[in-house]
Formats: structure tokens, C-alpha cells, sequence
């Protein structure tokens, strides 16, 4: 199972544009991307991100947070969903994470994390679709932990810990440049469900 | 025993363009502060910022960092080493987290993640001065959790859970305007550390 976050390269000139912007939204944030790096990023001619976004770089942004929130969906689901233990799949996630990270010099981790803090105060079209991508990757876990017998509000309250745990392990595995973080809360979170379950 | 993580009103410019600009990129984010926005919120003439701040926006922009990890790390500090009961600072700190993001909008949280993602893989100086807060914050908590009995490893593991609960919820409650998720990680790292001291 494959800790891969991305979509195929895309051959069409809009999902080239958001390709290249969600790559540079993650590594730099929203406001720190400009347009002229985005369009040499996606190797877009100038005229054709307004074309395809008539509303600018918030329109691209919102868009950008939807498709990587989407992604990682899909990948928190493949974990999640389609396994059979779910003690060893909150296991090999944290280790494909931790993995991934040390894999791109710290660099690849949450898509969305940086813009979300970013706009959450201040551009409200942004921040819900951030809070939408977030609740749908929660939402798969607790859905997951439910099937195991936890009850709504324990898989709930579990489902958030490890959204938590995981946010928090990338801000700082990023930061002092050191998969550690991810590992340490890993293991943790993997022994409160294992906790969890037994105790159904 | 009050959650308040920022300093007096400075009554010098250099200090009053510090907090400005310390306001402003915990709410906006670095990239998405200009410099004018950081003179007008400071009330500070033009000429001011680059006679303080020489190196400009990103010489104030360490400045920054440092100057909320100092002052997060006094907060920490009031509540984790100045206390008896560590169960119980550990649950009133969520307790307070939780209350300031309800009080101000869900606006404040933590002074530097916002920046410490969008310069962790684009800007060395502000990566490394961000890291040495979050390690200044962890060590504390560590120090604290040694000082009841727990094992090196094992106080650094569950202050490195503490921080990454605490920075993930920030992320989730800022994200979707609600303080629950802090309320959440709150009760469940309280009963870690109850637990891990319990069986010391």
C-alpha cells in the first residue's frame, strides 16, 4: 500500500494549473505564491489561469484545497476503509507518513495544513473548504473505528486525536526537519486504539 | 491563572513594530503581511521598520518568531513548572486554549505555526528560529514530566504528544470554528499523562 498522495500527471492545461499550484500552495502557502509561479510551475500560457479561473487566485486556492483535500481523502480511505486490521493501518499510515517525509527532505506532508492557517481568519470560501476536506478525512476514520465497536462519540473523539496527532507531528517533523515526531505520535495513537478496542 | 500569551503594550517603536507584525502574521501569515500593513498596525512611520530591521521583512520576521516562542514559552512555563498537580495544569491549559479561541474568534492559538508552515521548506532562518520555540515549549513540559517520575524517553514521547494534540487541534478549531477539538486532545492527553505517571 502506497503512502502516495498525488494525482497522475495531468494532460489537460486546467488540471496542469492546479497541479502546479497545489504543489506550490504546500511548500510555500497561498500568499506567498504568486501567479508568474504557478503558471512557469504548471508550464501554463499566461491568458489560460483566468481562463479557467475567472475568479483569480482565490478561485485556483479554493479549488486547490477541494482537489488536495480530495486526494488525501482518498488516500486516508485506502488505509482506513479497505483494510482488515485497523491497528496496523493506523500503523502503516504513520510510517508511510513518516516515511514520505524523510523521502522529500521534510517537505511533503499535509496539503492543505499551510494554506488552511493561513486563510482561516481571513478568506472565508477558503477556510470552509479546508474544514470540509478536514472533516471528510475524520469522517473515514471514525466511520472505520465505529465498525470496530466503539461507540459515535468514542470513534469520534479517537478519530479526532489522530487527525490531531497527525497535524501537529507534520508542523513539528517539518519544522525541526525530523520524522520523530510522526514515529513518536504513531505509535501512541495506534496504542490508544488498540486500547480502545479491546476494552469494547 | 490566566491564558494571556502576549506582552504589555511596548511603549518603543521597534518594540510596537515587533508586535504588530507579530499580530499580523499569527492571523495572515508571513507571505500575506505586507510591510505597510505592519507600519499601519503599529502606528510606526515609514522609515522606522528598515532603520530597526535593517535586513527588512525577513530579519523582522525572525524577530518575530522568537519573540512569540519566548512569550508562548513563558505561558507554558506558568503553567507546567510553576504548579504541584501536572494533571491538573495539563487539563487547565486546554482549558484555556479552549476558552481564548472561543474569546477572540478563533483567531488566537499559536503565535508562530502559521509562519513555522509557510517557511519550513523555503526559508532557513525563520525554519530554524521556529524549531528552537517548539523545542523550548516541549522541554519544559519534559523537564515537568521527568520531575514526577517518568523515564527520559517517556517524558520526551508525552510532551512531543502534548505539543503535536495542542498544535493539531489549533489547526482543526481554527479550521472549522469550534474549540471542541481542543477540548478533545485536552481530556485525552490529561488521562495520558494520569495514566503514564499512575503506573510510574
Amino acid at each position: 500500500m502506497a503512502f502516495v498522495a498525488t494525482t497522475a500527471a495531468p494532460d489537460d492545461t486546467r488540471s496542469r494549473i492546479l497541479a502546479g499550484a497545489a504543489r506550490l500552495f504546500r511548500r510555500r502557502g497561498f500568499a506567498g505564491t504568486g501567479i508568474k509561479a504557478i503558471l512557469t510551475e504548471s508550464n501554463a500560457p499566461y491568458g489560460s489561469l483566468y481562463h479557467f479561473f475567472p475568479g483569480g487566485k482565490e478561485e485556483l486556492g479554493v479549488a486547490a484545497v477541494a482537489e488536495g483535500g480530495e486526494t488525501y481523502r482518498q488516500l486516508v480511505e485506502v488505509f482506513f476503509e479497505h483494510t482488515d486490521d485497523v491497528i496496523d493501518a493506523t500503523r502503516r499510515f504513520f510510517d508511510g507518513a513518516a516515511e514520505l517525509l524523510e523521502a522529500t527532505d521534510f517537505d511533503d506532508a499535509c496539503p492543505i495544513a499551510t494554506i488552511a492557517l493561513e486563510v482561516a481568519s481571513v478568506n472565508e470560501p477558503m477556510r470552509a473548504a479546508a474544514a470540509g476536506a478536514f472533516d471528510s478525512w475524520i469522517d473515514i476514520i471514525e466511520r472505520r473505528l465505529a465498525r470496530d465497536g466503539l461507540d459515535p462519540e468514542r470513534a469520534h473523539g479517537l478519530a479526532v486525536e489522530l487527525f490531531c496527532a497527525m497535524e501537529g507531528a507534520f508542523l513539528l517533523a517539518r519544522t525541526t526537519r525530523s520524522s520523530t515526531p510522526v514515529r513518536i505520535v504513531g505509535s501512541s495513537i495506534t496504542a490508544g486504539i488498540q486500547r480502545a478496542i479491546t476494552h469494547t
